[in-house]
């Protein structure tokens, strides 16, 4: 049988994305980088800790954790921003690893998706056994530093985390606190269509468990979140950790993201994933990241992709599209 | 081996919204509905009669079935229009009766779901037996009076005619007519995601088969529908009232309704109900609610839902998306 | 297992839709065809040779074959354009033969999907064996002159081709070089869904393989295209013969096409034919018709159709969601 959903969680939201440094050298170079950082105030804006609630969470809010930015972060070969992502991740670490050995589920909202070193590095040190994680995404965010084609930092946070890469993740500044803390076999990855020759090599290379559009469309959803969980489960019930990219689902649906990319899933394949892991009764942290309400090109777009934001994290603390009710509602009678 | 669909369908066609009353007192008060009365007119419009009689069904068009507003119709607890509402559904009962007795095959369009008061009722008044519910809607509409949050009668048929629910339902005015008719062991849903507390609640109590778009995205729509009908026919082969909501279908096909849900049904799976229900040859009365020209805000939106709603019911009466051709359709040769 | 994707293909793009006669007598009455003639450009505009070429195909571009309109060339019966089409198939025929006997894999981009004619033929006539036809379309595209009812040859083309239609075709001007060369059991649709009560007539009698929308949906795609592989090579391996028009897509996705038809497949599932069938490593030509850039009301609707177009070549070549690497491919170290 199915396991209940916790609701005692304590939920754990802030923001990742530095703080633009007011009056920088570069200031007049830098365009603005399109508003991924107002994704967690427009998911909260969208009544996410209210909706929580009611169907009954305890939430804690924690707010934005915001840094300044590091000025001069001079690329390191082509990773950009190093320091500040650096940075920032090893406070979010911290604030997780505090959160999780208090008991509690952690939600973080992003930002983009490198704050998912610090989250699952915060998770991972918490704990006394390895994690699970199951990775949504249109990509695969597995580039290394040297294999990155953009060297955005959003494009490659796996990589510093999977213990079998190290040997070719070099040494960059404010990252020497990130320890190799998920096994290659204990990483899911599930709605794939955007994939690097050198993150496809990696994946092959590792042998990563790996659910592409093709084999969401071969197996359906349903049995695709089976597989993850037999995978995952196989030996040990692991705790897990969801990073969900806004990106994995469909643009028609969630438009308001950095990289967009056609073929994604459903609005219900999207929530049918929560729903699912949520009644494993392992869901321990979960991101949500790339909401980023700049991307839209009207408002319907951007409600849109909040909306469904939402949705997918109600789903992760119990919401079941069949309806729920109060385990002591009484009937009224005439 | 499946059933032929009938096609010496008589079907009966209208409309049960109540007209306005010109001159009531509360007439600068009263807004306008929204326009769900003229439903079965735009349904008309699209070609209703002439497409179903070119797939050789014989059709009758009874007209709208109007009422006028019963004035004053002072709420009674928070249920609203009961007077209104009782009265007309008492007229539709005996006229879906006397269609049924006739031994034709009766479409109701609406219109609001409330019209399924009459409609089933007066289904199951023609038959010797128990007739079987295929309720198609992302609501359960099975609201009683005491637990209904708005009030609205569309949101409560269900509980009318529900055996099981007769000590939670107070009396009305305009409802001493209504007798439980129907078993909950012989209803089903299809595509709830929109469910109150309240009738989750009673979905459980009963024990109601209920396959929620959870179930749509686990089990496929194919085998949704076969368990539908081996549940319905287990013991033996009931007639089917099917009692088909529009707003089941996702608002991107269907958005002109007034309670649209997101996560709904694709255009493939709506029409794929009707397609396998009519080949099952216990199809036996169907409604057609809750399409309301006035939601759409344009053209097309009003046009894809009425479309979407005129393919579904010629699924109901033997369209097949593989073709049909006439059985002494002869071929010419040079 | 299943086989590698060829990558020594060599493509031949070509325009089949005749370039109208520009001074002819009938000009004035003569509206422009709605520009289907522009597909290949819009296609090849978007980038499908170099993209190929970037997955690692050697591409040979045989630019359009251009024909003059016949004058005149009034109808046969209610044939229109027989002498225009004919003529132009025969060249096309001939083209296609000779690629296929230089062991290329032969692409044709239209233009209307009255190129199927010449395109099938030559294939059929540079082999030694029989080949099978995977027609992925809205419409089966089977009617003879004699039971067309709109007399459009793009609505006939597998007519022509079928060795059991024979004794049903009349003799046209300019088709006397068309030999039968495809038995109906060497054929299966995908994706119908407006199909002719004519046509319906023929596809029965002839015990046609057919997967319309509605076993697509029971099915799902992946069944579908196993069930379509092992039908096809049942007995023998037999070069296949893919028939792609674009209308098989949803509109909601490609709505630049003459006559979209609603409830089609999802971009996904499109793909996901042309990944399935290149992993059989049996796919020996490809047609890829009526994307009618004339056809969608803004731009995106028609980058819409044609990147959808592009993706659904690539997958014939190679192409897989999950990704690609060289084989080759060394990964950098610090
Ligand atoms: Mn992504
Ligand atoms: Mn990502
Ligand atoms: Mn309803
Ligand atoms: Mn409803
Ligand atoms: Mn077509
Ligand atoms: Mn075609």
């Amino acid at each position: 049988e199915r396991g209940e959903p916790a609701n005692n969680t304590f939920m754990l939201v802030f923001n990742l994305h530095t703080q633009p440094f007011k009056k920088g050298l570069k200031k007049k170079k830098k365009k603005p980088r399109g508003g991924v950082e107002r994704g967690p105030d427009v998911i909260r804006a969208a009544g996410l800790v209210e909706k929580l609630q009611a169907q009954g969470c305890a939430v804690k809010d924690y707010g934005n954790l915001s840094f300044e930015e590091v000025v001069p972060d001079e690329p390191v070969g082509r990773a950009k921003r190093v320091r500040a992502v650096g940075g920032a991740n090893q406070k979010l670490a911290e604030a997780v690893s505090r959160v999780k050995r208090d008991g509690h589920t952690a939600v973080m909202l992003g930002g983009d998706h490198s704050l998912a070193i610090g989250s699952i590095h915060g998770h991972a040190a918490a704990l006394q056994s390895p994690l699970g994680v199951v990775w949504v995404d249109a990509h695969a965010d597995i580039n290394t530093p040297l294999t990155s084609p953009t060297g955005n930092l959003h494009g490659q946070p796996m990589s510093y985390l999977i213990h079998e890469l190290q040997s070719k993740i070099p040494a960059l500044p404010s990252f020497s606190w990130v320890k190799p803390c998920v096994a290659a076999k204990d990483l899911v990855y599930i709605g794939l269509r955007d994939v690097d020759p050198e993150e496809h090599y990696i994946l092959k290379l590792l042998d990563v468990k790996t659910f592409s559009m093709t084999e969401v469309d071969r197996l359906g959803i349903a049995r695709v979140m089976e597989e993850t969980c037999d995978y995952l489960t196989a030996k040990v019930k692991k705790p897990i950790h969801l990073s969900y990219d806004i990106d994995a689902i469909d643009p028609s649906v969630t438009p308001a993201t950095g990289t967009p990319v056609v073929g994604g899933l459903s609005y219900r394949e999207g929530v049918y994933i929560t729903e699912h892991l949520c009644q494993t009764g392992l869901l321990s942290a979960v991101d949500m990241v790339e909401v980023n309400p700049a991307r839209g090109r009207t408002e319907d777009e951007v409600q849109s992709t909040v909306r469904t934001a939402v949705d997918v994290l109600l789903g992760c603390f119990g919401r079941r599209r069949e309806g729920n009710h109060p385990a002591d509602y009484r009937m009224p009678e005439p």
